[in-house]
């Protein structure tokens, strides 16, 4: 039986080691890598080699950066006396995309999960507490996912910031924007109703 | 707003340009490079690199390895007076793993498509007519996909083939195996149908 050449076969595995890529998936890529001229297939191999030269992880919030500490944290005009907390950067920049916020970040560098392993040491939870001591922050936004990991997660922080006396707040549960009652989950609807807020008259 | 750096953003539209992958898709990978260790990130880069250095396409055939002419093409074993027609690496690959096949490919780098701008001569159909007539080829199997692409590819390629007198089938149409008369489709049945074949008493 005939296979991909022993060097396809490596690039296959390479693709195959990345996250919500299955077999078949890497094999279809590797394809067209194949089928790429030389010069665009080397667009992506220049891609990463840069990306791993030149970004940085800010030491201060762990963001990923070409300068550290990052844009955001070096920015005066952000106000430092509010930290998010969130999971991983993709979470930072879902929130950067809102406008809305315009305080400092924590990225985690995961969540909470012990059946994966993963450990409080594991997060960049000691970086967060020694932040909080040392730069005046009033309030600590936790922004982790609305799931058990994130909840958990939210939870030990919670936990380990009580001796500290800043003001901790979680990011609003209920029903998102659009959504109709009769689709909703139980628990979201729970959620909602528990978390219900007075319209006030104008 | 805060977006990813420049070199990640560079990264993602890299992704992005590969077959399956959307924005999220892309911003998900770069992220899982960002966070590999170097070396291990770099592998990938590496495996791409090595892929464009080493592999050739067959001159005969047109599959892809690490010679010219492919180890299929040059395996003295297999039965030279068959030629099997498959669009691309991939299917010759599945047919490979059937383990029933011992002829020779024929990879045609795609299917006639006038909606696409593929027309006959962006295939490899020339060099295909050019081998049957050198090199004493009894039977052409048509393996190209039995859609409506695939169909029309196999139809082009029978009429030029009819002037050389050769041998031309098609892979068989039917109910795949495992599968239920129920939940099959009107034009699967009917195939299937059209193309019963008798049962012998033994």
């Amino acid at each position: 039986m005939t296979t991909y050449p022993q060097s396809v076969i490596k690039l296959i595995n390479e693709f195959e080691k990345m996250p919500g890529i299955g077999q078949k998936t890497a094999e279809r890529l590797a394809c067209y890598i194949l089928k790429q001229p030389l010069e665009e297939a080397m667009q992506l191999a220049y891609a990463i080699r840069d990306v791993k030269k030149v970004i940085k992880t800010c030491t201060t919030c762990f963001n990923v950066s070409e300068s550290d500490p990052c844009h955001i944290c070096s920015n005066t005009e952000r106000d430092s006396s509010v930290i998010c907390v969130v999971e991983q950067v993709a979470d930072l920049l879902t929130i950067e995309k809102t406008c809305t916020y315009k305080g400092l970040y924590h990225v985690l560098q995961g969540h909470i999960s012990p059946l994966e392993g993963v450990t409080p040491e594991f997060l960049t939870i000691g970086n967060l507490l020694q932040r909080i001591k040392e730069d005046h922050v009033k309030e600590v936004i936790l922004a982790t996912n609305l799931n058990m990991e994130g909840d958990t997660t939210a939870l030990y922080i919670h936990k380990q910031l009580s001796p500290l006396g800043v003001c901790v707040t979680r990011l609003a549960r209920g029903l998102p924007t659009g959504s109709y009652l009769e689709y909703a989950s139980t628990a979201i609807v729970a959620d909602a109703i528990s978390g219900r807020n007075e319209m006030r008259y104008s």
